[in-house]
């Protein structure tokens, strides 16, 4: 298909495929005229992965960048493309980084990990490094009553994570287990959080408004 | 204290702290000579607030006046702090929204959640709508394998969002209530993020390297 079809079929505007393609997160087409090019249901699959990243889990068009080239990468272990991924999602890090009371969240998070018999790659670990900013930050709002949920965190992403990782390791082709990584990844975070919301609000209705269906929403 | 030690004791730059004393985020100090100004403790407290929900929340300033104004209208009900919080965290729209597969994502999402007996306010529901841009955007990516984790992140929610509501409610005072709201679903949300990606490494270790804790892990 040409580019215009490319942009149509994808839903993203031209001149924002061209700035991919500029970019390089999307591969050139193969040249049919001096200005002229046709692209295939290989550059469609790509650029609704770049547009689900970019959209949907709001990865900067660099970090989308970086996450693609691991994923293109056939060398990389399975692991690092997860880790360039991971990355990509808990980018910012807190400035007090270091100071004690996050060493000691730090240390908390770690050891909590460490009694449900996790695995946990210690040096440069971006998820825990995340983790501890959370924990550092609620320590200092001073709510001991919050305390108790970051152990309620810990037992819902246990269960969660090994579907979430069996699922992907389903797919067959070491291509199609690499995209699914960055997608679950990135595309699972925002539906996690969203469905958190939702399971949010309607905890709250029941408990504040004393809604009908409180029995049918029992845990 | 004066504004030198609020930003010593918080640990936020001094800039930063006029900043948000000209953007409004943290209130005026008490005028005590024509250059000087005394802050309280209940100043502190804010200050790390704000710190927590840029910092760690990734909030924009803009989103975190929002939410502060909303948890300090006292004749907010408590629900209405909640959507502003949930706005704040849910900012961006996938632009696919009221195409029909983003109208069928959403369905499905609408579907599930009444099936669990979810109580769900369909209009402007940010939540929602943020579930239906991951689903739809999934179902674009053609990876039927992921499908089963929609499924998978509603039964983890559903305790997790309980515990969450309950520890909240249980603070006491209305005022404790609306910054644990606050502080419970921007801080969560990334401490809850960080430990799936943590579980996701140990789980994915121990799968694809048989590491020797695996037993210890079994969900």
């Amino acid at each position: 298909m040409r580019i215009s079809e490319l942009s149509a079929a994808s839903g993203v505007p031209l001149p924002t495929v061209k700035y991919y393609l500029r970019e390089g997160l999307l591969p050139a087409g193969e040249r049919t005229a001096r200005n002229q090019a046709e692209y295939g249901p290989e550059h469609l699959a790509r650029l609704r992965l770049i547009r689900a990243l970019v959209e949907v889990g709001r990865l900067s068009v660099a970090d989308v960048h970086a996450v693609l080239a691991a994923s293109d990468n056939p060398r990389l272990p399975l692991n690092d493309v997860l880790g360039a991924a991971h990355d990509a999602v808990t980018r910012r890090a807190a400035p007090n980084r270091g100071e004690p009371a996050w060493n000691d969240a730090r240390a908390l998070v770690l050891d909590m990990a460490k009694q449900r018999g996790w695995q946990v790659h210690e040096q440069h670990c971006a998820a825990l490094e995340q983790a501890a900013d959370a924990v550092a930050a609620v320590v200092a709002t001073d709510m001991p009553e919050l305390y108790p949920l970051i152990d309620v965190y810990f037992e819902a992403v246990e269960p969660m994570a090994r579907r979430e990782v069996e699922a992907v390791l389903s797919m067959g082709s070491e291509d199609q287990i690499v995209r699914g990584v960055v997608i679950g990844t990135v595309l699972g975070e925002s539906l996690l959080n969203a469905l958190r919301l939702l399971a949010q609000q309607s905890v709250s209705t029941e408990l504040l408004e004393g809604g009908e269906a409180g029995e049918a929403t029992g845990a």
